[in-house]
């Protein structure tokens, strides 16, 4: 168990916590936060090297808690034990239980995207909010896909609430950060049949065949699909809508169509 | 255009719109808070009779309040004027664009129900997130279904929250709040179907009929389907889960199993 305990809201670390919820001390450090029992015990399970772990046992809500610790301290987590109010001012979510973790960044390439004869892919084009990447991710794992790859990325996926939104699933499904005309031009390097979502198009996205090597491809919340993969997928679906315009937005579309996919994929 | 200003924190519409956030004061009142120019601007359009309507011009983010608010005295809305501060306080949204009004409260029965030769209706038990609700009430409009019904409601449909999560669908798609039983009842002596979405069940929902008259029945996030629906409904059926067992929530377990029930509806 760790020795050093922090009271100090001026301790380096402490500073240092609470820069990481910005993206350039994120990257510039290499690391992400994983704040929350739930998640970080997800990230233990998954084999993420989490290299520090602060804990303040006044705002633990369980019991389960010293356990978990022990596990991070066992995989080579430096841990260390904050007081009440440091950790307050390190924690990020609205209702803090006294657990949180730095775990480093990866950076996976598309030569990581797991092969098969029929790949089942999303790919995803700079999504703005962090609550949408995080479900989307969850609805890609929902769905079985192989692995998401975010495009030009507006909200990096190691963003704290992208973290909490994915619920862990950040931690299991691979996920690959590349450029748009880098993924199209390996998509279609391996026949991967890339199938934009958008609403303007004319054919149902239920009416196209959404079986074998596939990647489904969504646009951002304000711009919709770029020109560029408007112009360049090889098919494009829209969903019918009955009311208002803006009832789907782009997390509800991905799931309706991932879902659709893993219907026709399971050959009924 | 109005002649009061109010600059008081403590005057008495200031304190009654904060006492509106919640529940009981809003029951006791028969009434419910919409904050927005977009939000205001759909209920104006679907002839919601907005009673008051406060506004600060120093929070205005755009150039058409005026005219809003003109259309909203026009359809018998009182109109306040409220002072920078005295707004802050009423608003309740993270980023207050100076308008909020007070709208009557409704309260449809069964009865309301559009009549028709296939219903088409999503019934949600206990729903207990107000973004929950809001993104179902957006699911079922954008699916076209004929009503909403709100069983045993943990979140009331008008709190803040849900109005604003359901981005003004709940001003337009019926919605209907009832118990259980009587629902169940009203469902049999129609020939409508309930068809139950729960993990447990062996069908899959995409191979089960959707078609006819349909009553896709949905749990709470955290207890799923009371034994009551998980009994009467006369079929159950699960989603196909390829990850971690809470990748999905109930909100995307419904946007999935209403659009399924769209594809077969459509005849295709």
């Amino acid at each position: 168990m760790p020795v050093e305990k922090i009271t100090s809201l001026q301790n380096p670390r402490v500073k240092q916590l609470v820069k990481l919820r910005d993206r350039r001390p994120r990257d510039e450090a290499g690391v992400f936060l994983v704040e929350g029992y739930r998640q970080i015990r997800r990230a233990l399970e998954k084999n993420i090297a989490l290299t520090e772990l602060y804990f303040s046992p006044d705002w633990f809500l369980g019991e389960n808690e010293l356990a978990l610790i022990a596990q991070a301290e066992a995989a080579g987590a430096q841990t260390f034990e904050l007081a009440k109010d440091a950790f307050a001012k390190v924690a990020y979510r609205e209702r803090p239980d006294g657990l949180l973790a730095v775990a480093p960044q990866w950076r996976r390439t598309l030569n990581d995207v797991p092969s098969g004869p029929a790949p089942f892919l999303l790919v995803v084009e700079a999504i703005e909010k962090p609550g949408n990447l995080g479900t989307i991710l969850r609805s890609a794992d929902a769905a079985g896909c192989d692995a998401v790859i975010v495009c030009d990325p507006v909200t990096d996926v190691f963003n704290p609430n992208v973290v909490r939104a994915s619920t862990g699933v950040l931690f299991s499904v691979p996920v690959i950060i590349a450029d748009s005309e880098a993924v199209h031009a390996w998509l279609r390097a391996r026949g991967i049949r890339a199938v934009a979502t958008t609403p303007a198009a004319t054919a149902l996205y239920s009416d196209t065949d959404l079986r074998g090597p596939l990647a489904i491809v969504m646009g951002s919340e304000q711009y919709g699909l770029s020109e560029f993969w408007l112009q360049q997928a090889d098919a494009t679906v829209r969903i019918p809508m009955a009311g208002q315009a803006d009832s789907l937005n782009v997390a509800m579309a991905t799931i309706i169509t991932l879902f659709e996919a893993v219907r026709q994929r399971a050959g009924r």
